[in-house]
């Protein structure tokens, strides 16, 4: 029996940072996704938990009588009723993590084994399988990939439980049912829990639903998009210390409280904006342009407005200054201090263009990834992905 | 008989394109100068007014009778009223300079001519003279070299009328009276029009008054800097069109009301908060320090605005990338789209740096000055200066 399930990263198209002071923010799902596969060995000659990152050529196993004997306080599973992790349960599952000697390099990847081994024992239980992780997304770079992790693992392993409904007849990547989702997003946000401490939700219910969310105060509202929008994701591969950045605003709101408040409400107008732009019907292809035109304005302007709470990055106005030339507009996404920029690829730009800004861009030492944006939330294949 | 006269060029520190929506903006003389030396022939041996631009090698001449002919419906000189120059004049005039057939190159000086024609007869009337102008000031680059050339060149005239006192027992470079500025504000602000059309009024007053001027809806209040600040000045001699620009900005706010609208709420408490920091005693080096980094801060953030509203510019962005290097905050002045930008030098910073950075900007093609900003305004020296 073999399951896969694969969840897409998420962009913010508009009002990171903004949004921690109240700003209306928009987020995207992109067709950049991480695909998990659970195989279940047909017969007992396995007794053990696999997880194999395939992208980095890890793979870590736990024979299950261990892990049994590490959790032995938890209940049988729930798969129907998302439970956090205790204290006394991360502790024990940590035990679990440092037994693997995960590379001294790749350490930020306990927490995320950490919430795998949570899901899948609340999940599963105690049984033997395979799993096999794959993703298109680079890890900690503000695209997601935790939450895309979380979302495609809480798929494959509610797709084996009782707890949704999953069509097994045909072939090929199926939906989940409304109710489905919102059970998997829930599991999804308790790993996002273990490995982000306070998540806001929102990078794993992009993930679920797809397309867009605008979210305000801790709302979110899941929008429909009425237009295709291409973007080019350029990871800038500099990390930053997304706390940092945060305080950084924070503190600069502090020694400047006017100018930063109505910093946050001209954000928060940009969202409003974007939002109803993407919401709006186009018709033709003018008003596709136009509508496009309209969009590079505001991702100047937020990108302006970003570079005012101080969150760039000489990485990043290299991204920028390189596809100014272009006459292309971009702005970062997420934390900024590095990570990922956004460029608009309008309908009507050649790919000759694309190429010349991706090969420059390339040179930089930068990755470019391109991506339609605001696409199909979790999915799932029965017997491994077609 | 020689006068020289000096008038200093102005940044503008905060608040620039904002300004025309009915923010604040703050402006500061620097310490670069126009010098205007008017030297009347002692016997009648030359009867030809003469206008050096020594900068430029260029020397225009006329015949006194052939400016009397042109000029033959203006009533005798009223120093002391300064007067518009009328559609009748300024074709005259125009005519007068036309005949000097100024290389197309030089097409932009033929304003600049056509002030000086029309402040010097408007001042002396048909008198010979030589006036010879030089200028530590780059043209066109908006760091106000056409109102130091009117206010020096006004104030030169004005000093051999009897319309204002001067002391001339004194040698060296003397300051005139607060009513005597007024009058030669007056007739600067008449050059500036016939070279700009519409004025703001700013750069004359600035040049004539120096130190810095707080200005609101056409409000000019000027403020006393308590803080000595020195910044450095890079000219990327990128030319650009400021009327495109500022109209770029309005239509940017046509279509975006309501972000660009806080926009400049932001922008209106950035110029507020820097010029409240200027006028702050600070009575120790510690508070030097941490008034700079406040306003290092608000230059951040002041460009993040600007490039909202876009008006940056590749070579701008060049400019703050390079500095930036370094630690050094800078944000464009003026008009943006090539032009100037500013950037703190703060008082503890090693001149070891200030080299470096030097260096690497001019490699990059840029002009760099070194300016103490808010310094003395308009400036004589009775006898040719020292």
């Amino acid at each position: 029996m073999e399951v896969t399930a694969r969840a897409p990263g998420k962009i913010i198209l508009s009002g990171e940072h903004a949004v921690v002071h109240g700003s209306t923010a928009v987020a995207a799902s992109i067709n950049l996704y991480t695909n998990v596969t659970v195989s279940i060995p047909t017969a007992g000659n396995d007794d053990s938990l696999k997880l194999q990152l395939k992208d980095m050529a890890l793979e870590f196993s736990w024979p299950i009588g261990r892990i049994k004997e590490a959790l032995s306080n938890l209940g049988p599973p729930s798969s129907s009723t998302p439970t956090s992790c205790s204290i006394e349960s991360i502790k024990s599952i940590s035990a679990l993590v440092e037994e693997k000697n995960i590379p001294e390099a790749k350490i930020a990847l306990a927490s995320g084994v950490s919430a795998f081994l949570w899901l899948y024992t609340s999940i599963q239980g105690f049984k033997p399988a395979t799993v096999a992780v794959t993703s298109e997304l680079p890890l900690g770079s503000g695209l997601g990939s935790s939450a895309a992790f979380c979302v495609a693992l809480s798929a494959a392993l509610l797709a084996l439980s009782d707890s949704v409904n999953v069509d097994k007849q045909h072939q090929g990547w199926k939906m989940f049912g409304e109710s489905d989702l919102e059970l998997l997003n829930k599991w999804a946000f308790e790993g996002e829990k273990i490995i982000h401490g306070k998540p806001s939700g929102i990078d794993n219910t992009v993930s679920t639903y797809g397309n867009m969310i605008k979210f305000t105060s801790g709302n979110l509202t899941r929008i429909k998009s009425n237009m295709p929008i291409k973007m080019l994701v350029t990871n800038t591969k500099v990390g930053r210390n997304t706390k940092a950045l945060i305080a950084g605003v924070s503190e600069r709101t502090l020694r400047h409280p006017n100018a930063m408040s109505v910093v946050f409400n001209a954000v928060d107008s940009i969202s409003n904006e974007v939002a109803s732009i993407i919401l709006s019907p186009a018709p033709d292809d003018v008003s596709i342009t136009e509508k496009e035109q309209k969009l590079e304005e505001l991702m100047e302007m937020n990108q302006g407005l970003l570079q005012c709470m101080g969150v760039s990055h000489a990485s990043i106005e290299t991204v920028l200054r390189t596809t100014l030339k272009y006459k292309l507009a971009s702005k970062l996404t997420g934390a900024g201090g590095g990570g990922c920029v956004l460029t608009l690829l309008p309908t009507l730009l050649s790919g000759t263009v694309v190429d010349k800004v991706i090969t420059e861009l390339e040179t930089c030492g930068f990755q470019c990834l391109i991506s339609g944006i605001g696409g199909n939330g979790v999915e799932i294949c029965i017997g491994g992905s077609s």
